[in-house]
């Protein structure tokens, strides 16, 4: 579909959709903030492309890992520090945050490929006293 | 963004997107069968549609739920079959498979707002001897 | 931990947990109208598994695609009859359901490998005329 | 379920389980590093809590945003800026990325109800530049 030109070069295409489709598809663009169609649309498509991509295991990514634990827990933020810096290749950076009496945030970065960063996020999700964490998979692409 | 139509009337858009971009775009359309790129693109926006809709606790639904479960388990079918009947007003219809020996499929069509539906799934996903289950929410609409 | 023993033998573990969490448990295990804990904990277990084996792209599953169609568009039950015949022995059964006068719910049960039964899930998902759809993966095992 | 104690006290409960599906979560609760099964199934209970509290439209969350972005997109940082100085009341901090000669990772935390932490997130995502980004949200609980 089309020969092949720069990544940067902006391409115009025509879709064809109904009305009604059209008319609920700019209610919500327009709730979101977005400023026109195309880059909704673009949004659309490259979330669809960074799904398909993080779920190959060989695929390089960069991770967010958020953690949310108990600080008053013995040891831990000695472990999750020993942790980090066994792993410190795949760790690019870290947030604290600190939420209450109780609580911290810890929001580690990782890259690597996608199983080693699912891994490693395990293991400190894992960790005695981390209470909550998610991990979300993103990539980085000169085509995204 | 333009005047309303009649839902089932076709209109053309034109969206700006990077060629590198539309490539990747291309390709996964390809792997998945899609005839045109308007094709793929009204179902992202449907897709999109649906998510936020299914959110809102009063949104009518269409959900169908899978159930597998080992047909062993002493008045498990007699169970299943009770709760279907007492909320028969929501069950739209069955489908039953018998996977081996021990085990069955059943998968269960409900119709009624998100959080009846929901609550329905919860309950018979919930009954004991059902292994494993999972609903899966959408919506009817002339518009989509 | 623990020697093995045949899978339809039941054991029982302790487990140790805050008061106030399982407080919490309690409540959404009776929304959900769980008999007692260890269901509840099971199924969280089965959960659990289900989902780390389904995303393998070898393992065995039985998946459930749910379509939403509009049966005016030309052609598309027959289509849709077509790709089921090219893979019948993917497929193990299928319900439909008439929705209203415009919509058609079809839910297809197919089995396979996790990668081919997605590889068929999109291009179901992906004909002509289908509006929304969805794909549930699920396993069959005697240890679940 | 017990009577109520105070939320940090520790309980003790008896779960019936089958033998091989014991086998089995043994096995995945040692791949993600778990030193015991109380402390894996504590976290199934938490991550259960904490999808059904953040479904709340008014539950109070603290949302971690990533946003994957081109910085040479003209204007970008400024409006990023803006963006988060207008909601200064919802953000607690931000950690920003270099991850190559053109890409950005952003990292924001929000606090707030489910649904301004979602609204905001919506708008941080939709901003012209911003390629791809996910939201995760999470609960602050004496109980959790």
């Amino acid at each position: 579909m089309g020969r092949r030109r720069k990544p940067t070069e902006l391409e115009r295409i025509g879709i064809a959709i109904d009305a009604g489709l059209l008319a609920n598809f700019d209610v919500i663009i327009g709730q979101r903030g977005y400023k026109n169609r195309s880059e909704a649309f673009r949004d659309l498509v490259r979330a669809e492309l960074v799904t398909e991509r993080t779920r190959l295991p060989d695929a390089p990514v960069v991770g967010t890992v958020t953690l949310v634990y108990n600080h008053h827990v013995r040891l831990l933020s000695q472990k999750l520090t020993d942790l980090q810096h066994e792993y410190h290749h795949s760790i690019l950076s870290t947030l604290h945050v600190h939420l209450d009496h109780h609580n911290c945030l810890e929001i580690i970065v990782l890259q690597g490929t996608s199983k080693a960063v699912q891994d490693l996020a395990s293991r400190l999700l894992a960790t005695k006293g981390v209470n909550h964490g998610k991990l979300v998979m993103s990539t980085v692409n000169e085509t995204l």
